[in-house]
């Protein structure tokens, strides 16, 4: 089952239900928001699996993706953690600057808490107050949780994975350091969020979604050209089975939470990159100087992933940089 | 005007009004939540203070406080991030590691993002799964906001602020050093915040709340003995406008944002402690060792704020740690 979240001047949207190969819609009548159905996704389930099934089956009421604004799925969640699932990223970042990963890197998932409470859509421009900040994208798979008790263990945790969707984790990389070093994480290097415009039910995803891991081909374009096409399934060290048991340590989830696998990267440099501060890290270790720069106003990004056959799976994030 | 959510077995709780004496409650008929007030305030607002004016007037039809049982005003927000105003509690925690404060202290405010999907109301028992893990309270004063736009001035942040409340901001001390350690900030050494029963509006407080600030007695006990009563407007060194004014410089937020101020610490050792670590620090400057504790199982934890009166403006936050 596809879902997404259509722009009716509400806060959270009208919750609607997308066909199988993603080109129309139906309101998901009696059910607001995704928010409303993940609150209570025993009832809301049956009620919108049903709306799909007469969706498929008949198309003559419903709307056209392509005319609709979407919203996040979520346009706001109560919480939106991000790990760094894909140990290539990290290593090669810190690589670039001289630092070390953590002794941990392998057993300890490195995870941060973002602002979840203005999410931005998949076609949402991002406005860009200052270049000098280094804006960057970052490609990744996210996850909607449900409700997650404390102690939840990997192998109960895929449970309550309601919903997968794709991610556009904005950074000002040239505000990180000096944010990181105070010792409190990541806060005013974290813009908002953007995320695809469908949120996916694991089963629609048959065999590519594993153990907590999800496999396609993650494509990321700069200004119409391609600067990365990961298999998301390669090299995510930690599941979101592993994320989802680490969270839950020392305490509760809601439903409505949302996970991200951190950005998706490819040993080698075949596959490209998920973001920019890969490519110039890459640059820097190969030539002395990262030569690519970050985002200016006018730059539009792309990230998109499709499945062996090339269809789009939970349609595109397509952004462009604007003047604020 | 004092606000609170009762506990109705949602999620979110049933928004009541609460007289000036913190004594009676009326249920807000035709606004189920605070959430739901804070996102149509200009609405929901006029119909709150009619029906506390009506409670005032007339007690007849109102429930008794201390009958109820009591969630945190918002039992699941959208965004919860705590400040460290009160400069000499890093000071003094650093001090006795031995570590600097940021060189930005007195410029650049901390904060952090704290999860916030699941929020403990005032009389939660806390359920302890390891004792090793050091657990603290910390007494804190907090607001909550109505929508903030991105680049929100210190001068522009009054009229943003919706709500007071206090908080205890649970810590896992122990856990802190190899999380911060690892470079992207707290998680599962902060446990859920609990938060105390009523939520004021700032006219509530009156001369209290001022340019950002509120004056009052913060009296924290652990087992009935009193450990700290500290002026919450002493040594706030950024007032709550100046907090806001600095997580709006990259990000928008959503109505019903919570913003903590940090553990309340005043200079010098006369008016004690609002957490356990504070105390621990001065025991180990004086004497070599920290003598105090952590929290065991049976400990009882008591934050409230009284005015010049001897009257608790925000009712008891009191918790018991229990076994998990």
């Amino acid at each position: 089952m596809k879902l997404a979240s259509i722009d009716d001047g509400s806060r959270d949207g009208q919750l609607v239900v997308i066909n199988r190969d993603g080109t129309r819609f139906l309101p998901a009548d009696g059910v607001r928001s995704l928010q409303q159905a993940l609150d209570r996704w025993a009832e809301a389930e049956p009620v919108l699996r049903g709306l799909a099934r007469r969706l498929d089956a008949d198309e003559s009421a419903s709307g056209e993706v392509s005319q609709a604004r979407w919203l996040a799925p979520l346009p706001r969640a109560y919480e939106w953690i991000d790990g760094s699932a894909y140990l290539n990223h990290m290593i090669l970042v810190r690589r670039a600057r001289g630092a070390e990963p953590p002794a941990t890197l392998e057993t300890d998932p490195l995870v941060y808490q973002g602002g979840s409470g203005a999410l931005l859509g998949p076609r949402s421009p991002f406005p860009l107050p200052d270049p000098e900040w280094g804006l960057d994208f970052e490609g990744e798979v996210a996850v909607v949780l449900g409700d997650v008790p404390r102690g939840t263990s990997p192998a109960g945790a895929g449970a309550c994975i309601r919903l997968l969707m794709l991610a556009n984790d904005w950074s000002y990389r040239n505000l990180i350091p000096a944010e990181l070093a105070k010792g409190f994480g990541f806060f005013n290097s974290k813009p908002a969020t953007a995320f695809s415009p469908f949120a996916l039910t694991p089963d629609e995803l048959g065999e590519r979604w594993q153990a907590g891991r999800l496999s396609g081909q993650l494509v990321c374009s700069l200004n119409g050209e391609r600067v990365g096409q990961l298999d998301t399934g390669a090299g995510m060290h930690f599941s979101f089975h592993d994320l989802i048991a680490h969270i839950a340590q020392t305490r509760d989830f809601c439903a409505g939470t949302i996970l991200g696998s951190g950005t998706v990267s490819n040993q080698g440099d075949a596959a490209g990159v998920a973001c920019l501060a890969e490519l110039r890290s890459r640059e820097l270790l190969a030539h002395g100087e990262a030569r690519t720069p970050f985002l200016r106003v006018g730059d539009r990004v792309r990230i998109e992933l499709f499945d062996q056959q090339g269809r789009s799976i939970f349609g595109a994030i397509e952004q462009e940089v604007t003047a604020a």
